[in-house]
């Protein structure tokens, strides 16, 4: 079969070698006769598995197991909404309100507590990331670091005494960053960490002492923290195929070395979507995102075309976000420089077949 | 490689078949050309192994869709001690304490409302289930049908106008049972349903307008039921092995055939720990777990040769929990009893030896 070249927002591609490996894995962990399935999470198996998880998320971030704390929790992004909240919400919090991830987590805040929203695109259907300013100090600023769905990315992060949370869900490990200036990362794993069915979080040492007080056990991060994310039994396989994952990046050269092919990836795309008369770009070229970009064809009788000579290339999942419309290619760090030339291709090629 | 007997108490043991179709499918989902990891939730090869996930749980609990929603979410059962409470306890609700599993959903209760503790067996290591009696209407009450850490089993379920909640973790799917006599079912997946990472909740649907204001959304089973379980990203692999296992179960003729196999394998292993001088079960007889038998072997002294033959028998996981000591045999619907066979003929072996 001819090679697919899924363009899928999440869950979403993954290394051929980290396929081949999982699947192997559910056969037989190791030669040890048993399936990566049927282990305990308390056996030296797996606690060797989610010892290399922690140490990989921390050495692919460079940062500092005395600083910081990953867990490997469940739940997706969606749970973070409200855990953070829940955990950290005592007064206020502020938020920058970037689409359609930023609009939920403000939703579940409200539940714990005030929220200030300090810029927002809403208005404009995000297509761009707001200026903003933070004036005061507040519990936690929470943003959305990239936003799948319409395409945008956030290039600046604040400085401020308020600590800083972000979802980084559609773009972690994508880009190189100074991860040490925020005190809460957390993303889903089904875009570049994992298979859906696992969620990392990566906390501030320094902020385990402020949790509030009576959060149930199993939305307290302290006790996911002192319990090694194993407080009750983890999702084993998903744990698992995020180390390979991690594993893979790792031997690709880290995050310095997948951000140069995010880049070209991202170029020869955009750069079709701007010369290219029959399309048009849903984000502000500042606040293109990397990961995700989002277009449409200006012309609705190409459709039909365009969306057969994408099929005959083998090109899945193109399809935009309802709330966009159009079309959105995401690039994760897994898919090839080669697909994206296919799809650059077929771009090309209508326009000169008309 | 000699079969491994695998009698770990979660996550465990699964038919060898589903492994195999599990593994096939992290390469390539029924010859799509994509791996089962990298498909969207929302396409439609996911849409029907979501259909066939929830067809089959209802068939095999002998439940109606026009009474009961199957919903696939994540957290294990031990979210589900917080949700139960979060959405249901108004005033006052009614629990047994039967183990660690039903103390820790007693001990997330009280974040919420009043508890009341009908029956406990506490004083006496939980080693039976203790009587009871329902004597007034509570927002609900909780039970947990199968302790796994002691290896008791509850075998008479009350008749009440409080609705009765059951976390059926370790014996879904084990045994025949009025499943219409229950408002809301649990179950982490890691035992009888699938792999670890999945939580099946069946929930009575007149249950769903009861629900309490203000709950998270990802804690709200009405947002669950609403969106047939997508609300995000769901754990897609946990729930297409589940559905693998659940479609293994219907071939083998459903609760009715599984039921007697495990009367079986119950039945030598606990005839073998009853005429073996060497060894005491842990639980009453009248309370044994079908799923997990507790044991203590008698003299200290053998402890060393015995588990050297069970190393030589290929037998693994055979440790009893730290709270009881001594063994425990899990013995779920994809143990054959031919593995049983070889425990008990080891322990008969040491008998014979000394």
């Amino acid at each position: 079969m001819n090679k697919i070249h899924n363009f899928c927002a999440g869950p979403s591609i993954l290394p051929e070698e980290v396929f081949q490996q999982a699947s192997e894995a559910v056969k037989d962990l190791n030669n040890s006769g048993l399936s990566l399935l049927e282990i305990s999470h308390r056996s030296k198996a797996f606690d060797e598995i989610m010892d290399e998880a922690i140490s990989l998320s921390l050495e692919l971030l460079n940062l500092k197991k005395e600083s910081y704390t990953p867990l490997f929790l469940q739940g997706g992004a969606s749970l973070q909404f409200l855990m953070t909240a829940y955990n950290f919400l005592k007064n206020e919090a502020a938020f920058l309100n970037t689409g359609t991830w930023s609009k939920k987590a403000i939703k579940e805040a409200k539940l714990f507590g005030k929220v200030d929203v300090l810029g927002s695109s809403e208005n404009e259907n995000f297509n761009h990331i707001p200026e903003y300013e933070i004036l005061k100090t507040y519990d936690y600023f929470h943003c959305t670091s990239n936003n799948t769905i319409f395409g945008t990315q956030i290039n600046f992060f604040p400085e401020s005494e308020t600590p800083i949370f972000c979802d980084m869900s559609s773009d972690i490990f994508s880009r190189v960053l100074d991860f040490s200036k925020f005190d809460l990362i957390y993303a889903g794993a089904q875009k570049n960490l994992g298979p859906a069915g696992a969620t990392l979080v990566i906390i501030k040492n320094d902020l385990l002492d402020l949790i509030n007080e009576n959060v149930p056990s199993m939305l307290n991060y302290g006790i996911y923290a002192d319990k090694k994310s194993m407080f009750n039994t983890p999702p084993v396989f998903s744990i698992y195929v995020s180390m390979l994952n991690m594993r893979w990046l790792k031997n690709m050269g880290g995050i310095q070395a997948i951000e140069q092919n995010n880049m070209k990836k991202a170029a020869i795309l955009y750069s079709e979507i701007d010369i290219n008369p029959l399309f048009k770009g849903h984000a502000h070229e500042k606040d293109r995102s990397m990961m995700n970009a989002t277009f449409n064809l200006l012309e609705n009788s190409l459709k039909d075309k365009f969306e057969s000579m994408l099929s005959d290339a083998n090109i899945t999942a193109l399809s935009g976000h309802r709330s966009v419309g159009g079309y959105r290619a995401s690039m994760y760090n897994a898919m090839s420089l080669d697909s994206v030339k296919v799809l650059v291709d077929v771009m090309s090629e209508l326009e000169s077949k008309i």
